[in-house]
C-alpha cells in the first residue's frame, strides 16, 4: 500500500514543507515563513497547522525535520540553530510529535539532504560520502558507510570552517579564513567587488550584487564575473583536496543556492582536485551537482520515515505519536 | 592459556619486529635492515627468518604486518610503498604466510599504530580518534567507530597532504602547501634556517640541523629554535582544526619522531585548535602524545591476530597459514 511522509526543512527565513511518497516523489508543497526574532512555540504550531494540512486524508506514516544548527538526534532537541538565535534547546521533536500524534525524526538539514542524496539522489550507491551545501552559510553531511556520520558530539561534518587560508578573512566562528568566508553568499560577493575593481564589467550599477547576478554576468562572458567562479572555485577546490585526501570518498555532491552556478564553480574546483589531491583518491571520486536541489532536505528527512531507513538508521530514536 | 603474536613494522630503514603477548606487552625484539635497493624477495626473506627466531618455543597465533604506502588490505598485498620505490604489488601476506606456516594480516603502518593507541595506548575507549604520525613524511590513522576508517579505495586518512597554505611550498604528491612539507623532518629543518636568519642561534655550525637537534636547542631556551616550534604547532594546529571541525573525533594521537618535542610543538598547536575550531569539538577532543611510541605500529599489528580483534575486524581478510 502507498504511504506518505511529511518532510519539513527549516531555513533561517521559512520552513520548508513536503508531502513525501514512499517513492520519494514529492506531492504537494508548501511553506511557512520563518521569522528569526520569534518565539519558537509560535512558529512550531504554524508549522504543525501546515504539516496536518498536507497530511489530511492519506496514511501519513510521520514527519521527518531538518533544521540548521547543532542538533540533539536522540533527544529531538534543537540545542541553537544559527538562523534563529532565539532557539535554545528547543524539544522540536516532543513538541510536533504530540500536536501531530504522529512519529517524528529531527537532524540537521544537511544531514538530511545527504540522506536525501544518498538514497534517491546523486549519491545513490555510494559507500562513503560527502554532501557540501553553499549558501549563505557553508555546512556538510558525512556519509561513512552508509550512514551519516556524527561524530563524537554530533557536531562531525562542519567542512565550512574548515581553514583554506592561514591568516585569511575573520570568520564569524572566531577563527580565519574559513572557507564560508570565500564561497558563502558573502564571500561570492567579495570576490565579485574585488573582480570589479578597475575593470569594466556588466556587473557595475546594474542592481544589487547577487551570486544570481554573478552568475548571469559570467554566463554572459563578463570577465570579472567569470573570475570570481574561478576564484571561488579555487577555494572550494582546496577544501575538496582535504576531504579527498582524508575520506576518500565515493562521491562528493555539491548543493545549496551557490551550486545553482554549476559548472562554473564545480569545473574550477575539479581541476584544483585533480591537479593537488593525491592520485588515487582523485581518480575515484566524482564531485557533481546535487540531484533533488532544494527538495533534497525535506525529501531526506521525510526518507527517515520510510521502511526500510526507520528501522535501519534509527531504532529507538524515533518519538512514536 | 598465554597467546603470544608476531608484531611488524617495515620502515624505510629497517623492520622493526616484536614477540607480543596477549596484553600487549613486548617480549623480545629484534629488527632487520631494510635497503631501499634490495628486492622485496631477500628482505621478506630475512624478516621472516627474524621472526620465526621470536617465534622459537611459543605458541604464536600469527602475524601482523604494517607497511607504509597504499596496501590492499583484502588481499594482503603491498601496491607501493614511497619508501621501498621497487616494492610493486608485493605479495607481503601470502609470502610471509607460507614462510612461516601462520595467519598473517597486513595493513597500513599508520593504521596499525592507530590500531595500537585504540586498543593499549593514549586512544583506548575512544569511539572515534585520528592518529598522526610525523617523521620524515605526515601519516594518519582514523579511526571511526572503533575501527579503521579505510574510506572507498583503502586511501583515507592521508592528512599530511591536506593543504594548510594555499600557494605553498611545493610537495612531493604534485600539489602546495602539504601540511607535511612544514612539520614533517625536512619542514622542520626548512624552519630552523628561516629562524635562524639573521639571529643568534646556538644551532648554527653545531653540527648537523636535525629535529632533535633542534628540540634540544628549544629545551635549552634558544629563541630561533623556540620560534620553530611554535611555527610547527601552528601549522600542525591548522591541520587540526579541520579534523576537528569535520571529525568531531574524541581523541588526535600524535606520533613520530618530531612528536618527540612534545609540548614544544603540541602546546601551541592545540593553542590553535582552541582559538580557532569550533567550540563544541574542541572543547570535546584530546589532543595527546602517543602513549606506545615507536612500539604503537608493532602492537597494533600483533594484536590483529588476538582474540577478540582478530574476529571482529578481519573476518575473512586473514590469511590461514
Amino acid at each position: 500500500m502507498t504511504h506518505y511522509a511529511i518532510g519539513i526543512d527549516i531555513g533561517g527565513t521559512s520552513a520548508k514543507l513536503a508531502l513525501v511518497r514512499g517513492d520519494a516523489r514529492i506531492i504537494t508543497k508548501t511553506s511557512v515563513p520563518c521569522d528569526s526574532r520569534s518565539h519558537w512555540r509560535g512558529l512550531l504550531a504554524d508549522m504543525a497547522e501546515a504539516a496536518a494540512g498536507l497530511a489530511k486524508g492519506r496514511r501519513i506514516l510521520g514527519v521527518g525535520i531538518g533544521c540548521a544548527g547543532c542538533i540533539d538526534v536522540v533527544g529531538g532537541i534543537v540545542r541553537f540553530s544559527p538562523n534563529l538565535p532565539r532557539w535554545r534547546n528547543v524539544p522540536l521533536r516532543a513538541f510536533m510529535s504530540d500536536r501531530l500524534g504522529l512519529p517524528c525524526v529531527v537532524d540537521n538539514d544537511v544531514n538530511m539532504m545527504a540522506l536525501g542524496e544518498l538514497r534517491y539522489g546523486a549519491a545513490r550507491g555510494a559507500l562513503n560520502a560527502c554532501c557540501i551545501t553553499i549558501g549563505t552559510g557553508v555546512g556538510g553531511g558525512i556519509i561513512i558507510g552508509g550512514n551519516i556520520y556524527r561524530g563524537s558530539g554530533m557536531t562531525a561534518g562542519e567542512v565550512g570552517h574548515v581553514p583554506v587560508v592561514p591568516e585569511g578573512i575573520r570568520c564569524v566562528c572566531g577563527s580565519r579564513g574559513c572557507v564560508e568566508r570565500y564561497i558563502g553568499k558573502e564571500g561570492i560577493i567579495r570576490l565579485a567587488r574585488t573582480a570589479m575593481r578597475g575593470k569594466h564589467s556588466i556587473l557595475a550599477g546594474k542592481g544589487p550584487l547577487t551570486p544570481l547576478a554573478i552568475e548571469r554576468a559570467a554566463r554572459k562572458g563578463d570577465p570579472a564575473a567569470g573570475l570570481v567562479w574561478e576564484r571561488a572555485g579555487y577555494y572550494l577546490g582546496l577544501l575538496l583536496v582535504g576531504i579527498v585526501n582524508v575520506l576518500n570518498p565515493d562521491v562528493i555532491v555539491v548543493g545549496g543556492g551557490i551550486a545553482n552556478a554549476g559548472d562554473l564553480i564545480l569545473a574550477p574546483a575539479r581541476n584544483i582536485l585533480r591537479e593537488r589531491a593525491l592520485k588515487i583518491p582523485a581518480r575515484h571520486v566524482k564531485v557533481v551537482r546535487s540531484a533533488l536541489g532544494e527538495d533534497a532536505g525535506a525529501i531526506g528527512a521525510a526518507s527517515e520515515l520510510f521502511p526500510p531507513y526507520a528501522l535501519r538508521s534509527r531504532r529507538g530514536h524515533i518519538k512514536k505519536g
